[in-house]
């Protein structure tokens, strides 16, 4: 095994059993693979699970944290995206059974700390019913993180697929990847009518599959996306992400303030 | 039938059908029951998702709109209180599958709109799925709505299972089930610690069961609710509930602006 | 909480978990939302599993029984009239999995006896598998009894579904809701060819869709059905629920004869 | 294959689909493997299913009926009996599955017609729910039938496994397989202090394990068994299955009375 | 019961829980219901599984091994001819469950030893799977045997299904229910062609429906079958059963060598 | 898109839609994460599928098959390693579910064949159901290929897990996670006592667990692995997985002979 590496599936398994402890953090990405428009890869969000985990992760370990990478999940829960080929996704039922798998799996290792680093939005859900079902079941320890990436002031806040943020992100990580000159604006301006009905955070959610807004899929405005933005889009999420590291690190919810 | 119940299951099949149209929009309440604390009763969340959507529908339907109410589901996913005496629960597989069966029913009769209000946040996770899976499996639109309760500010935002709101509001529906006198305070200062992990709205969510925060199932301070308090909690819950029920019945995702 | 209700979820969890015993029984009412004929309400089986459990249990509460109530569940096993709209139900084992859920909740508190008032005939056989599964994976004692309602003798005993006995049954519990103007005559007369074919008690029993039988999914006669009929019929199922209720507190299947 | 033989599993695949029309009954025994206490074999249940079936079906086909016979299922719901060794059983979910699988099956074939012919009890209630999946999903005509042996008059109506009528019944059948000389008797007397609950047929139905009632897993008294009344027993059965066969070819639910 | 007889279903439970010890061997029939072709009965591999197990178990116990037999199992997993009328058949899914209940019930008796005697090809892989799971879950010792029965040079080693030497052996066991004449030749010659892909033991795995070939279903030539090659078939096969009978007597996977 | 990449999942969806055709071979690499002894990663299994795959459909490429990769699945099978601490697994019911989202994924691009390029011999049997089960259900062509890897001479034919075989090929493809200092030779000698009973392709399968051989997991002896003769293990894999895929490419079960 390479010295620095935090993969923790390059150790055998004595090594892992001899090295994780009850204060090992074990990061499991998620991603997708599914429809992200003409101009990104349909492995957009594995891609941007895998790599900023990584980052996260490498990161976490040089600042003394005792964190951990397991390889990532590739196919999730992408029904929204049925209707575009392309999309390979399982459903709700079958991630959770998965990660089921994996937290029992955990737990057979001297480490309590599951954080999963999540690149795709359409799993928020499913990984909340996780977090809990496995802290229950498995006495584990459970966290989640999103890949989340700002919308531009153009996109009036929709930008949640495929949009300014995630394409300048992916122009950053993979440029070999991103047909930007297919890119189009994807803004169902319509939406701002309504002051209730609103994406992630608004009161009323809604149930969406990704060809209901009148587009080809996406939603945002990637045009303008560029590569530069991605690179700060990874840095502020990989910031955030090793503090989050650390703070889990020393998560206490029983405990008493500062 | 009374001319003015708008109880969906109070009409006859040929008269639910007759009535029912593809603008109809049908509310059904999710509530559930679970420990919450010694002053208010394991029926809370039904009763506040059964009273405060009986409410909406009621007034959205003097507004003029076609709104009907499904009897509520009481069993829901309560996980995090399996702990606790008094918890009845189902899991998220159950949760989701019951869904699906009513969704598959609603699909038969003439409406095409479903809206869940629901009374517990440990339902928004399933929900979301749900949400997503009724959309595409019976081309339904789809939405829900969570009785939110306001914080007072000594919860330091933490007020969020059988605290100030949620207890004013009991105090108002239902004054003979709340135990006001042996209400405690439960807040889990150290939580203010963590810049990231944090309840909803939080970047880094955590899996949590109700008695990890060392108090006894409660997050919140009910010491100071007062029923005035949960009369406002309730109008002001009724009047976005109607309002978004009007957006719902004029909804279009791709829509263009106003 | 009111003195006298038995309503088991207005109970907080610490008052529920130090008031019910190891001789306390748990009622739980299980109706459906299912199409009647055009005279009878989709919730005629939840009204009158609800209002008979309800009264059952304060009289036998007053008679000095330690019984408790359930909220009821509303969703359940209607397949045979899935064909028509207005019918919302779920799959026996959805239904079964949704008991297993109610029965390991139980299990939690100091109770260990769960009866079944059920207000459905779709339901009998999927409670059958039930009463045993939760017996055998919780150690309850289990118990189911149905609201019985009795064939007028114009009926041939087919009057199981919107007939006399459950119209009468609804005009006193709900006059509001029964359309009688709407009632007719739904009577297979062709069954009685059959001597070992029918409905439950016969040797052979066949798996039938209310739309099997040349009607509008009502079997029996409901057109002389009235409400002082149906008072007599809720005060014979309310005796011998209450008796029922008081063998059961005293119920040994290994216990000498009297 | 043998000119007389209905065993339909003899036939061929095109030689089955060229026999069988919309007129023909198939028929399913269904049996257990499971405890009869130290008298009787655990094969009791299947032994009765496959013989009396076999017989019903030869004398149906040779009076003309169109009916054929499937290999019996021998492995079913037995969870009352698990705690006995020699119980082999799946559970309803399994039992449901393995029957909507024979129905998918038989629907691919010229016949319409399933019949189910059951030596368990326990299987009574899973059964029920099959019939009528089987009718809603695959447009089957269903029915079953169960292999019911009488009670001795000094067994007070409690003889309901491995009693007088089951025992006689393999003492005619299979005499070589009964301990005759090691049947006790077993009636749970105080059963007769109980007005509403009770077995099949009574108001109030309870979940039982076999061990519950203070016997070693048997329900009735096996003494005074003897072959010929097994005979008896299995005359009448045929007897009852042949009639009902031949309701079965004609059976209408829509059609007049005679 | 008969002195000599190895049925398991045969004895009591209490004669079963006290004749079973943990060296005893415990053999399962599993069968299928399959198309085979015009001029094989769809009962083939039930009957090959059944009547070489008993052999085998018969020869085993008279040279002193302690082994017994179940009841078979008829309905498997035969997808590959779900195109055909006449076969019937579960899932993979549902014959895992119903192994996991046979598993988990003899559990429950002092034998530790399962052993399957397979009729049908389509099985080896969900038995490899069910192997594995009862090791597992119910701590047996579990083994697998099919019924293998040799290719006639002229078949090109394609003699899988309802050639020469399953049709040979059925001419032995049943001649009854074999129609030699309509037999006819069904190689797919073309297969030669690939070095790679193939059947059982091939590099290269393929997934086929028996229609896939340009033939009726049947795979191999039985035209020159005859009773006395089957005899010597199921000659070879039994005296291999023993042997494999004798060998899992005394295995021990961690054991050193002779 | 690199023009050379043949990742399937680096195209965008319509790029994906437009490039596949009904020609097109679609490989899915498997994985697993498991315990390989103290010198081995827990990841072999899935490096070796990933490795070998990439190698095997750039060259195939190369030759001008229209062949594609996705993404591996890392968490497969391995209930056999359950007991040691590093195996991160999901069981066969879940293995399927995720095979039957993919494959019903696939089925909505132009491409018709899936190759399931495997490196673990645990998901061999639940493999071979999944290449039925697609076919049927989805209309796929399906096939698998497992990375097989020899035995040395002194493993007497039980190198199947550690041994030479995979521990020189994975000195080949990742050295610096070996530590090959730590390995010890396991084999099991006492199997060579057994005729019949043995690993893939004995008459008589067994299930196992990887610590019933009195070992640490390990089946083989990998002491003189070493990283060359890993280099042609690789290369003979490659050779006859491209050979493979062109097979594949023209495979007509129905087709005649050349």
């Amino acid at each position: 095994m390479s010295a620095s590496s935090r993969e923790l599936a390059e150790l055998s398994g004595p090594a892992l059993n001899a090295t994780l402890t009850a204060t090992s953090i074990v990061v499991l990405p998620v991603g997708s693979i599914e429809h992200h428009g003409s101009h990104l890869p349909v492995a957009t969000d594995l891609i941007m699970a895998d790599e900023m985990s990584a980052r996260a992760v490498d990161e976490a370990a040089q600042a003394g944290l005792d964190v951990w990478r397991l390889p990532p999940l590739a196919y999730t829960k992408s029904d929204e995206h049925d209707w575009a080929p392309g999309t390979f996704w399982i459903g709700a039922d079958e991630l959770l059974a998965t990660l089921r798998g994996i937290g029992r799996s955990l737990a057979r290792t001297p480490a309590r700390t599951l954080v999963l680093i999540n690149g795709h939005g359409g799993n928020v859900a499913p990984l909340g019913v996780a977090l809990r079902e496995l802290r229950r079941l498995y006495d584990l320890r459970t966290f989640s993180l999103s890949v989340a990436v700002p919308s531009a002031p153009e996109e009036s806040g929709l930008g949640i697929h495929g949009g300014w943020g995630e394409t300048s992100l992916m122009m950053h990580l993979r440029p070999d990847l991103v047909a930007h000159g297919s890119a189009t604006r994807a803004i169902p301006e319509g939406l701002a009518d309504y002051r209730h009905i609103g994406f992630a955070g608004a009161p009323v959610q809604f149930g969406w599959l990704s060809d209901d807004f009148g587009f080809d899929g996406v939603l945002g405005d990637p045009t303008r996306a560029d590569a530069s933005a991605g690179a700060s889009v990874a840095e502020d999420f990989v910031r955030i992400a090793v503090e989050s590291l650390e703070e889990i690190s020393r998560f206490d919810p029983a405990g008493g303030g500062a």
